[in-house]
């Protein structure tokens, strides 16, 4: 697949193909695809890229993406200001508050440490993290990354740069999913469920 | 997912869902992968889009993506004139022309026959492959489609409008795949391979 009939075509196979997780092959499905499809799609399209890379803003407190300086989470003043969830991107925040379980604020990195990708402290959002602290008004900080070596060294490092405020450190609690067999749990989450027991509670069955 | 924390954010993530394949959490994936990068490949991404719609050409013979009034393929007088060979689109131009194994030209339907898609003869090169054949030239045409339901469909609606012409119309050979076992080959295909048996040649093993 390297002979292709047309420079413009290569052009917008090599854009598509940059993209994770997409091959050349499926870029070029891809770019048959707007073939196929009106000029006005194209320009759409075109259009939809370029005002989202110089029009988006993001929040000033939480760093979430936004419409305008604060975004509409950190500016509802029904929420818990004395708890911050510090999730890797948006997609965490969008999946949280789709469970309308969380009623207090977030804090988006932007990403998890990653030395290898070229990812340390300075490239993601923790200064702006330890900032808000400096108020005094936050008392509980739960971390919500995933599980893997980068976000657990991440949780780590952030623990240890949040250890001169006054505040708690919890991170959201690993186990068997609701409604997952515990045959089928992989042992790694079945022994931490087992040491991170809690007391029944009724309240919580559902 | 419906909660975009931005119109512009939800304007591109509709844009990447759109195109095949790509599901509305792909998108965002895709679109926080573009906010990451400088605001150059946004930009880049975007004229590749808008130029590949508006400047792309198509072959006047064998309506493949060209780069002039007649693709590289049709303009090579080393190639066999008096072949061509039936394709649904470029991808598999490439794919044959990685063989190295075909030296005629071809004929690029830009589809396969669709009612449910709403893509009937009109929507295809069909009336281009008819006129081709008037000049006389060309003495085999080889269908190449896929064998489903459509292809066939697609393949039986050709046959029928090329009647009047004094060409050969042949299928390339369907059977299990070279390297394939033929205890794991489908029974469709080991059975077609039974029916379509060949003379044994040895010019043909390697």
């Amino acid at each position: 697949m390297q002979n292709y009939p047309s420079k413009l075509l290569e052009a917008a196979v090599n854009e598509f193909s940059r993209l994770p997780g997409i091959g050349r092959k499926t870029a070029l499905r891809l770019v048959l695809n707007m073939l196929r499809r009106p000029t006005s799609d194209a320009e759409r399209f075109a259009n939809a890229l370029v005002r989202l890379r110089t029009e988006v803003r993001y929040c000033n407190t939480c760093q979430n993406i936004s419409e305008s300086e604060t975004c509409s989470i950190c500016a509802d003043q029904r929420r818990d200001r004395s708890l911050v969830m510090v999730v890797e991107d948006i997609r965490d925040v969008m999946a949280v508050e789709n469970t309308s379980q969380y009623r207090g604020l977030y804090h988006v990195l932007g990403g998890i440490l990653s030395p290898v990708d070229g990812i340390g402290p300075e490239q993601l959002n923790i200064q702006q993290l330890v900032s808000r602290l400096e108020s005094g008004e936050v008392s509980e900080v739960i971390m919500a990354l995933s599980t893997t070596m980068e976000g657990d060294t991440t949780v780590f490092y952030i623990f240890k740069k949040l250890q001169p405020f006054q505040v708690n450190v919890t991170t959201i609690a690993r186990g068997v999913a609701i409604g997952g067999e515990i045959e089928y749990a992989d042992e790694v989450t079945l022994g931490r469920s087992i040491l991170n027991r809690t007391p029944y509670d009724s309240a919580f069955i559902r």
